[in-house]
């Protein structure tokens, strides 16, 4: 629910993140342009902007919701409300959701919530943001609001990629012996250090925690090398 | 770091929200627009935008960074680079602070980071949004992203020591320029692929998780073999 929201491009981005994130009931309250339906920066959110419901009072508009939680920046606020971190909100709105509509309250870009729109709240939420700058952009605010609300839907939904191959040792290997190889060709590896330097390399190939792709890779690429400054040594 | 970011506003926005969370290095990457220091929506910001940097190439941008992540939607990405939720991402994001500089890459509005650009990450982060409207505002994903990340502060500080210092992007990079040339000087590369396997070995190099010291130790090999390749040569 946008209350007094004065920036269409502010409604258009807020339409975004809904859609983002799979919202799609947006309630505007005494919104001071009509013609948000143009706002140009939702992107994809054109269904969000057709399907929101204008309403003249935050009553009206919050009015079939079993939770209505105001957004604030927590500096003027009347202490007598509950207030929680968005962090602790987002559970407690989304066990709501199963048994009720909740109504998020964002208020006016200049002056945020009012006190009479709050009253209207069970309680407040505030984004924690740094006390010397505690205000956000509108179209962020609900942005960063929605990402946690969906949470816990989104850890559901992850999907891990196939975990993968790593080099086998044998890989590894051949690695470190085509690698001394052209470090022997160049004259990097010294007589008198060369037990020493082939222990180090051997142990620095297994530290670069390659994969199976990448080790193969890697070893086409050094068989090219070595190839190339053995044939012109010889 | 914004990597060809057209609209000013959106990296006022970005700025706001760096503010808000407590973020003060901005880097802009071939910026369309130079005037961003005019962006208005950067409420309270103009100390962040001030000090913005700017470059011309990524690999500047993220010279003295240790850990490069491209924030993606995942949807035309390669396969061969890891890509991490938010929420995974996050953590990792915030140990490596500890020794070292993250860059955290976005792209532009309309494609978002080239293949190019996602040759200089480490690896990836997907914002869990729906997979129908996967790409999200500039300015909001910005601001879900560094949320998240400044999640543990707000949770408490961070007491994880630095194990050790991880390889810069420079040095990855003088890595990748080696060997490049040394792949050059044994005919590895051939010219119609120049680009892709330029592309390949970059993000190799980057998979390959090294220390600085053996940065180091790989730069001193490579080196020698490329040198050696081309006294050869001539």
């Amino acid at each position: 629910v946008l209350v007094s929201t004065r920036n269409p491009l502010n409604i258009g981005a807020v339409a975004r993140a809904m859609s983002n994130f799979g919202f799609s009931k947006l309630r505007l309250v005494n919104a001071y342009e009509p013609s948000f339906r143009e706002a140009r920066s939702a992107v994809g959110a054109s269904h969000i902007l057709q399907a929101a419901e204008e309403f003249t009072t935050v009553a009206d508009a919050v009015g079939d919701c079993s939770l209505v939680v105001g957004t604030t920046t927590g500096r003027d606020r009347d202490v007598s409300q509950r207030m929680e971190s968005l962090e602790a909100a987002a559970p407690l709105i989304r066990k709501h959701l199963a048994g009720g509509n909740v109504a998020v309250l964002f208020g006016s870009e200049k002056r945020g919530l009012s006190n009479e729109d709050l009253a209207h709240c069970h309680w407040l939420v505030r984004i924690p943001t740094r006390e010397e700058h505690p205000s956000m952009n509108l179209g962020q605010a609900v942005a960063v609001c929605l990402y946690e609300i969906a949470r816990a839907e989104n850890l559901g939904r992850l999907t891990t990629p196939a975990s993968e191959t790593h080099a086998t040792s044998e890989q590894l290997e051949r690695l470190t012996v085509v690698l001394l190889e052209a470090l022997r060709a160049s004259d990097y590896i010294k007589p008198h250090t060369e037990a020493a330097t082939e222990d180090n390399v051997r142990r620095l190939i297994r530290r670069l925690t390659l994969n199976a792709d990448d080790a193969e890779l890697l070893l086409g690429m050094l068989r090219k090398i070595a190839r190339s400054l053995h044939s012109e040594e010889g």
